[in-house]
């Protein structure tokens, strides 16, 4: 039998899920989490989030948001592995040994770093005024996160794709040193992901603060849909639907046969206001279920500590074996 | 009952324990050991030999041999908690978490990067050519050494006084976001400690290449011993012991009496070969019993590892009780 395709996706555990994580990011990967081809790791990356956010109330509810959303909407627990990054002690263990073989110079060339850089130089600041050895070296950490389980394959966005290369380059040099150890994994970069617009018409972003978030009870959600910009064509007045994030936001909750009666609906001069109300019926239809169950797990932190613990305990399994391996090579096996 | 300064030394695992490292530190160590009034931590410091040492086998052998030694010359392990760093996996955890609240400056300013980006500039090589992040980074790990069991004190040279102030400065500003976590240690410097000349006349140091291995048999002892530098002065002539490397280790071996008479001996003119046999007598009476339970202990590694393990043990106990605090103090509290 070969061996089935790793593939690992990280979950940042900062904000609160909208609809443009869940359809570019949450709803492909639940969906891949339920297929037998596949063995998937999803993990909480809850040691990157203390590199952004130092606010402990907000780190943790942030997490207890994104687990409980992840699994109301479905992720499949037994087909894949599901785990907080800081429950898996092996990963911060092989940060230390990859940190020995990863060249300073690479680090000096990490995006996030220059950026940091260059905002201090432009105020006149010195160069690393305000940045913290966790914005200089996560590129490691990603690193071990990824080579701990010897994924093969990373599903990113573009703007990711360096930090894959550079988990490549540091699982490269490891294994010239000491011997054949790590997979070199591949960033999965899919340029048809569903990228949605958020309520300025820009992309649906945290940091544009134009986000929808998923799991609005039914009126808030009706509300925040109606502040969606629009053009001021009257009701009766044909519409363009391409130049419509209305109706970009319907396609990507609609089948065939509904997005092409929503085109003939904006042909026919549906009012906005109409045509916002049937979005938000649509969106509703998906996720209604999912955020009942959303709610029911908030308050239910022990269903969702078991879920993590038992993700937890496979992922510690499988990187616990590679720990040793890995240890072995350096010359730090394990006591007898 | 008020609580026992708890005093952490790390060892360092990378050459052969020699004269000068059981006179100046191994041998006071392992008395504080023995003390009642002390809570000592020993560790094997196996993750920073990385850094230095990229050969398996030398990184295994090196500390096989440190850690029998420490147990030959009477560690007492039951009164002291003696690890493998590596077996400790809180440590490199600690060390993510405060990661991210050391600004990369305090790195910038480490004593070993800035020599090692001296060295590249006389060199006219990039300033960061062929450093590691393990070099640059490691004054984070020390720091999670010593803040993992909220050690008081750390018995140092003043090479060292830097890397426990960096201790202190992540400490201290880890309580400042947090909240108060962490002892703030203090470096421990004895100036008093016996510093051994090597057979050159300099300070007996692997670096330059002047030790006497301490658990050589008594054969190959006498003929190192043979090789320390004297003047040229002959049997008959009085010599002047403050200016003998050979009386300097004679002291550090000898009781009042034993030093009052070997200074009685200079004075008459003792040869040099002869004062080379006393000495090595005098030396070989303090370890002979200590370097044939070493030889016992290389052939019994499961007996050296089974200490090992009991000092992780305990180590992790108390190491995992802080971690566990910290972790809820950053927002990432442990799954219930």
């Amino acid at each position: 039998m070969s061996e089935k395709p790793r593939v690992l996706t990280g979950i940042t555990t900062t904000g609160t899920p909208h609809l443009g994580n869940y359809v570019g990011a949450i709803r492909p990967a639940i969906a891949a989490s339920q297929s037998a081809a596949i063995d998937s790791y999803f993990f909480m990356a809850d040691y990157h989030a203390l590199i952004k956010c130092q606010d402990p109330a907000l780190v943790q509810q942030s997490a207890r948001e994104i687990a409980a959303t992840w699994l109301a909407l479905g992720l499949d627990t037994d087909n894949s592995t599901f785990y907080r990054q800081s429950d898996v002690p092996e990963i911060t263990e092989l940060t230390w040994i990859i940190t020995c073989v990863t060249a300073k110079g690479l680090m000096n060339r990490s995006h996030a770093y220059k950026a940091a850089v260059q905002t201090n130089e432009a105020e006149s600041q010195d160069p690393d005024y305000g940045i913290t050895m966790g914005l200089f070296g996560y590129p490691i950490l990603m690193a071990a996160d990824i080579l701990a389980f010897n994924a093969h394959r990373v599903p990113v966005g573009r703007d990711q794709i360096q930090h894959i290369e550079m988990a490549r380059d540091i699982g490269q040099r490891f294994n010239h040193l000491y011997g054949d150890t790590f997979v070199l994994p591949e960033a999965d970069i899919d340029d048809d992901v569903a990228v949605l617009n958020g309520l300025d018409g820009r992309k649906m972003s945290k940091s544009y603060g134009n986000t929808i978030p998923l799991f609005l009870p039914e009126k808030k959600l009706q509300k925040m849909i109606n502040k969606i910009k629009t053009n001021l064509l009257e009701p009766g007045e044909p519409k363009d639907p391409d130049d419509s994030t209305v109706f970009q936001i319907w396609k990507a909750f609609a089948n065939k046969e509904q997005t092409d009666w929503m085109r003939q609906q904006f042909a026919e001069g549906i009012a906005w206001g109409q045509a916002k109300k049937e979005l938000c019926a649509l969106i509703n239809t998906e996720i209604a279920a999912a955020r009942d169950e959303y709610d029911r797990l908030l308050g239910d932190p022990g269903f969702v500590d078991q879920e993590l613990k038992k993700g937890a305990e496979k992922a510690r399994e499988r990187a616990g074996r590679l720990l040793s391996e890995v240890k072995s090579a350096v010359g730090i096996p394990p006591l007898l």
